[in-house]
């Protein structure tokens, strides 16, 4: 079987997350809707609103990743910084897009498209758009970073835009066991030598706590889905003989 | 006004933050604790169950920040690599910890405290213990690293145990402003213009989203509490005009 691999980061750009005030809701859904397309999210970063910081972690995963997905900081306000960062990461100059202003002029009405509004046509000179349905200002692409707006509802019409035109792989295929209330610490040796038996398959174990009680799910996952199926089998089964052990 | 500042990063270890199968809910927990105890957070990463990422991550946070809390990866199953990974990171040996054996002796009844359990008393030779009052094993400090547990109900009982051992700085003083339904192009040079005027304050602008409307929040923050309050009284006023502009 061929598997192809395209890796993913999500770079979060803004000092609410940082500072508690908003509860990032991005990185969950970025994660889950690029696993559903074949793509691995393989690291997050949430920086603050400071040109360096962005600069620094955009080159770091720009180079180590496929693509880089960013989130906030291309609004209207002097705290919207991402654009000139995002210019600077890739060295390149950064000015109105006549295609990002036409598209602006015909969304604001009257005189609503002052300069600070303007200021959202700004992009690296050669990126690409991304089609915002929500609101007018567009999200933009440069090589492999996608620049998308913080506000959830925007990010995910931008996502839904970007992601046509991105590179997918293999999906992985993956399945959930549940373990219920047997402990993690009663099950942990059996599921380490059914994990060492296939380096391929990955399986994590996943406590929840609630009510005073733990209740653990244990998942597998990889590209292969026979290989998935058979370590699926083999959970099922260490699960069993642990339930038959208790019931004798 | 004497300000001192301290520092924070988190790294949240786990694939299944990556995978989309959990959403974190730690990195908005922690921020807005520390920002409650004077720790400024000033970066969060989202890390795979992989040692070489975790060591590397490890190593840029805790020589940039104050402090480093890490989430996930210390329970007893194979994919719980944490532990290891800490003291790699600081070039200590790693080995079964006999005050966290004991306090697992005594919490564990009978044989259930078997091989896979007494893995979670290893921890790097010479770190302190986090108190876990909600099960087992305790969590652990090394240096400036935080130990803790990914299942939020066990973070956070962690987190208040640990935070009592760490230094603070001056708390934030925090204004939030309602602009309500005035656009952000609206407001957004005025907003600059006062941001401009006092760099030690920090203004941001934060729009949501809901039933097809942007509402806006403006948020004032700065360790010097007349400079917010100062800054916080021109923000009402910009809107206020604004308002009065739209009503004539």
């Amino acid at each position: 079987m061929s598997e192809k691999i395209v890796t993913a980061a999500v770079l979060v750009i803004g000092d609410e997350i940082l500072s508690g005030r908003t509860k990032d809701r991005n990185i969950g859904y970025i994660a889950e809707y690029l696993a559903g397309i074949g793509v691995d999210l393989r690291e997050a970063r949430v920086v603050p609103d400071v040109e360096e910081e962005i600069v620094a972690a955009l080159n770091a995963l720009r180079a180590r990743y496929d693509y880089v997905f960013t989130t906030g900081g291309i609004g209207p306000t002097h705290d919207d910084i991402t654009a000139d960062a995002v210019a600077k990461a890739f060295g390149l100059p950064i000015d109105e897009d006549p295609r990002a202003l036409a598209l602006m002029r015909e969304r604001y009405k009257g005189g609503e498209l002052n300069p600070a509004r303007r200021r959202m046509a700004r992009m690296p000179v050669g990126a690409a758009l991304v089609d915002n349905p929500v609101s007018p200002p567009p999200g933009f692409r440069v090589g492999n970073v996608i620049v998308m707006a913080g506000v959830p509802a925007v990010m995910q019409a931008m996502l839904d835009t970007a992601a046509k035109s991105i590179d997918t792989g293999t999906k992985m295929t993956v399945a959930t066991i549940d373990a219920g209330a047997i402990p993690e610490g009663r099950y942990a040796e059996a599921l380490g030598a059914i994990a060492a038996g296939d380096r391929e398959t990955i399986i994590g174990s996943y406590p929840s706590y609630a009510d005073g009680t733990f209740r653990n799910q244990i998942v597998v996952r990889g590209r292969d889905p026979a290989r998935v199926e058979a370590t699926r089998a083999a959970v099922e089964a260490m699960l069993a003989d642990i339930r038959d052990a208790r019931s004798r």
